[in-house]
């Protein structure tokens, strides 16, 4: 590929993540007009609105605004946890791999990766119950937390359906443990299932959403639990530095966000034509079951490269290609990237 | 004051902090036309422009958006210091007492206050070479890193000036200390001063200042220092999860309030206007330096609630009344304070 | 006295601290006879001797050999604290000072170093009531412990007596503080006060003890508290690599060191006798409580070199030199001393 | 086997851990006679010879005394980690398991557990380079530490032989990782391979020994490494509270157990008869490669609890019973040990 030097005028179709997508004019409208108030001191107008939305969307009492998804997860995990614990979490998992370590050297948690034995991605209630089902002396390890992805990202945006999710869930409490659910793309999975959020929420202590991935708001995640939870989380965000002053601005944005949730079939829709299209070009994919393509590849930095070369912005996950599909791509990107890619093959 | 019921009904006057100043109309509208981009991915291009146009109003290198003024000052603590490492600063320092102990517990400092030898909120170069002037066997302290404040919230709003500025960076470098300058109101400072804010970071490591006090700004500090220092910031941000998309909404309004720290005269007058007239009502007030005037009163939380029935809104620092004159408090809003303040004496 | 080389013949006499004393022969057999097992599996039978006896004298319920002073306090502050604590202390204390920012980075609580308005090392209740007195908002620092010394090492070995401590745990216990006591040298300040330590542990949670200091066994100190402490304690010194084998031998060393409880007063006497001294030849020096003999000298390492010069050992302290005296130095090493820095004047 | 009551009479035969050995007469009488100084301050004299035999035998520059190996292993983990890095070690590694996550809580790592692919308790350096090869962007977890042991506890005492370590060493060295060995039971290694201890550290940056276990001493264990390692291990040592004072009455049975290295062979010899001979009864064992011996069982609790009954003493070790050999249990107790088993069958 690297023979054609003008390829690079092509215009770049970016598939390196759904945290790409941009505000549209709604969102900049909305972010516009909110009503806002010191979040810190008060709690802003708008903040207080969209997190009451999202605890009803989620079934839970109460939510929290963060700045990024990375932190809510880690505000959860620094109320689960304690010096001397050690949480479950599938292999791959966000809070193990592309955290920079906070889960430990922050929450204070020790780490045990569970392996994907109930399918890609997934864990099964016995791998929970044969680590967390016994206690040892004083000077062992206390399992505290097991820490589900709904989708597993690294897995490639798979879904635990809410059967496995309630199993999971009944292992956690018969063995002691807490559930936090890493539910950055908890709205694909949902979508995915044709559920409501809520449907793969139940049983858990505490679950983090974005609403900057796959809905479009420029910034913004949400942690939610109990009343208690939150209160103390706020306490938490502060101390992180994510107290923000008239966050408003970026609530009203996540509040029309929220009214998108339904458009990420589109997103599925175009992930799977681009993996059937992948197939037919001789790559080696799986089919996808939401926003998310993984490709096996012989080279990853060669092949990343390429598709650079072509205008095709993949990114690289669990030493595969990964292809993100968003509202700012549409079918037709698709398409384009699929011809892109077959021309230079 | 409490038998007049009907004074609850008056327009409420917030001296709280300069934290609660809203974005007015065009801070809206250039976040809504906002450039941006995937700012943890490719560093959002407003982003950028805010960034480098704090870094040259400070007259460092290069410089790191963040949500908060916590988050900027517990960035550069976690980069200065290390585990068995001191830091000094002036008793009443934000990070000594209003940040939630993370200089300790999340950058491994331990606090070391200073006396305020040299006035309200200041301290000598004396005392600074006492401390850090001699080195203690290997299982002592090491003396790291010296954090200023100016203005020195705590202390009302007072100013350091720039030759004594000096002598403590002097102090701090024949002592092998870096120093980090928090200046969450150092815009005041050199408004109040007469002179650029880069007059105030002569020779310090690493200097944070806010957009969302008195510039207006909703959301947002910036931390500068040097070019490494910004690249590691960068990392470090990501792990406290306050790593933002597209963060350019929110720079936009704080490349709008950078144009107004001229502005903040008007707030420094105001803050001279209530003090002296509640120096004529009889109340115990030092001259304001800057945009914060501190009362002492017999009993604080029955004046503040006393206050707060009337209207007015301040807050309690250091055991003492806090108001803090702001761009959404006006000359009128001042006068019609004291009045109220007056009738109700 | 540089010019006198013939001086560093003198043998030396160690005034550095009372941690130099050696185990006498005593000890030694008591080590070698000691039954043990493995302190970590089962509980060596020489530890829960050792271990209950000093609960009996403190008069709490239960206690736990440790290493080390230090580890001691920290493991009580790793169980007293939590992220946004602060915690009170006199200033100099061993916990702030000596103990290489532990209870910061560790432990992570945000110190509050209380002055010294009750004399030498000793704070009042008043001063713990200002702080600890007030809740503040969500994002403020709560006030979890008092952190006690008794003697105060820094001040001089001074001793708080027990209607004053009363009045301290007092005014913790209102305040909804906790209180540990660093009793490193409680046994010297029982001494000095004619009084069972257990009168100076009055209503503490949790206080430690040395066996390594005055009463002369080669290794360890003791933290005492509840059972429940104490079996929190356990896990924590295992965290810390504190949890030992066979070790017996040293518990047995601690055990006849307990005995010699009484002896304290030779010490405190060669103090008094020390400062007398002194104060003759023209030093300036405060009459000691216990063992500590602090003295203000114009140039501090000048005379530490000066007195190394004549064998005569002595360290700093808060910018004095301290001497202490112990079991390894007698009265006529005390008269020795005296005569050798009056011949050298 | 409850049916016998009278079978708890019988003499306790202790197989849990090579921990539970006793100083006997010789090491005793060493540390009745042991000259002392205060290690703290000046380098107890008989400590400064145990660490330099150590570091000889070691092959490395110098050595440090530590109360215990996890402490040894935490000061190596504190001083190679930081904030943001991830250590890899393999799957059951002491550090991983048996620490209570200090590695994550107190030195800041990230764990990355490695699979046994190159056979039980040991990996590949193929492996290695699979996670250590690629560095990614800045805000992913940088590889920093290979963390082996040899020989590996939870896989049975399995031995990595020296031309495998090196090609660990050399994929740790081309991907810019550094190498601790966890070396609590390297003695045995050695002398399994019939080597010098030092031909099994080659290219460590640090390694940990105990004393306290095959070798016999009380209480100890020692790390070792640079020059530069050693003094600063010499600061953590102080933080965590391990500095102890006459700590040579301890090196003293140290280097009496230094002596003993070679009688491990006789432990292993009892390890391989105690194999043999549950095997012979029809337990499913592996041939022992040192002084450990796994035994799948169908159900743990039920069996340890039997065991227990016959006076016949062991530990559980990831999901299998665990007989450790050691210098207090001979061949006849391994020949009687047996006999109960078969008698109760």
């Amino acid at each position: 590929m690297w023979c054609h030097p003008f390829v690079t005028q092509l215009a770049p179709i970016d598939f390196r993540s759904d945290t790409v997508t941009q505000p549209d004019e709604k969102m900049r409208l909305a972010m516009s007009a909110a009503e806002v108030g010191d979040d810190v001191l008060d709690h802003d107008p708008t903040m207080r609105l969209l997190e009451e939305r999202v605890a009803e969307l989620l079934g839970v009492d109460a939510a929290l605004w963060v700045p990024s998804g990375s932190m809510g997860n880690l505000i959860a995990l620094v109320l689960h946890l304690r010096r001397g614990d050690q949480f479950l979490a599938p292999r791959g998992a966000h809070v193990l791999d592309a955290e920079l370590g906070t889960a430990a050297w922050l929450a204070g948690g020790m780490p045990r990766p569970l392996e994907w034995d109930a399918g890609p991605g997934r864990v099964s209630a016995d791998a929970v119950r044969a680590i967390a089902g016994t206690a040892g002396p004083y000077y062992t390890l206390t399992s505290r937390l097991l820490c589900l992805e709904n989708t597993h990202n690294a897995a490639g945006g798979t879904v635990t359906p809410p059967d496995e999710h309630a199993l999971l869930v009944s292992a956690a409490r018969e063995t002691g443990l807490r559930v936090h659910l890493d539910g950055a793309r908890l709205w694909n999975a949902a979508v995915a299932l044709g559920l409501p959020p809520a449907a793969l929420t139940v049983g858990v202590d505490t679950v983090q959403v974005c609403l900057s991935k796959g809905l479009g708001a420029p910034v913004g995640s949400v942690v939610a639990g109990t009343q208690t939870f939150v209160e103390e989380a706020r306490r938490v965000r502060k101390m992180l530095g994510g107290g923000v002053r008239q966050g408003g601005v970026l609530a009203a944005a996540g509040l029309v966000g929220l009214e998108r949730i339904d458009d990420l079939a589109a997103d599925h829709a175009n992930a799977r034509a681009l993996a059937a299209g992948l197939v037919e070009l001789g790559w080696e994919v799986v089919e996808p079951q939401t926003n998310i393509v993984l490709a096996e590849v012989p080279d990853l930095e060669v092949t990343l490269a390429g598709l650079r070369h072509l205008g095709v912005h993949a990114s690289s996950m669990a030493g595969k290609v990964r292809f993100v599909t968003h509202r700012d791509v549409g079918a037709d990107d698709v398409a384009e990237a699929l011809r892109r890619i077959s021309s230079a093959s």
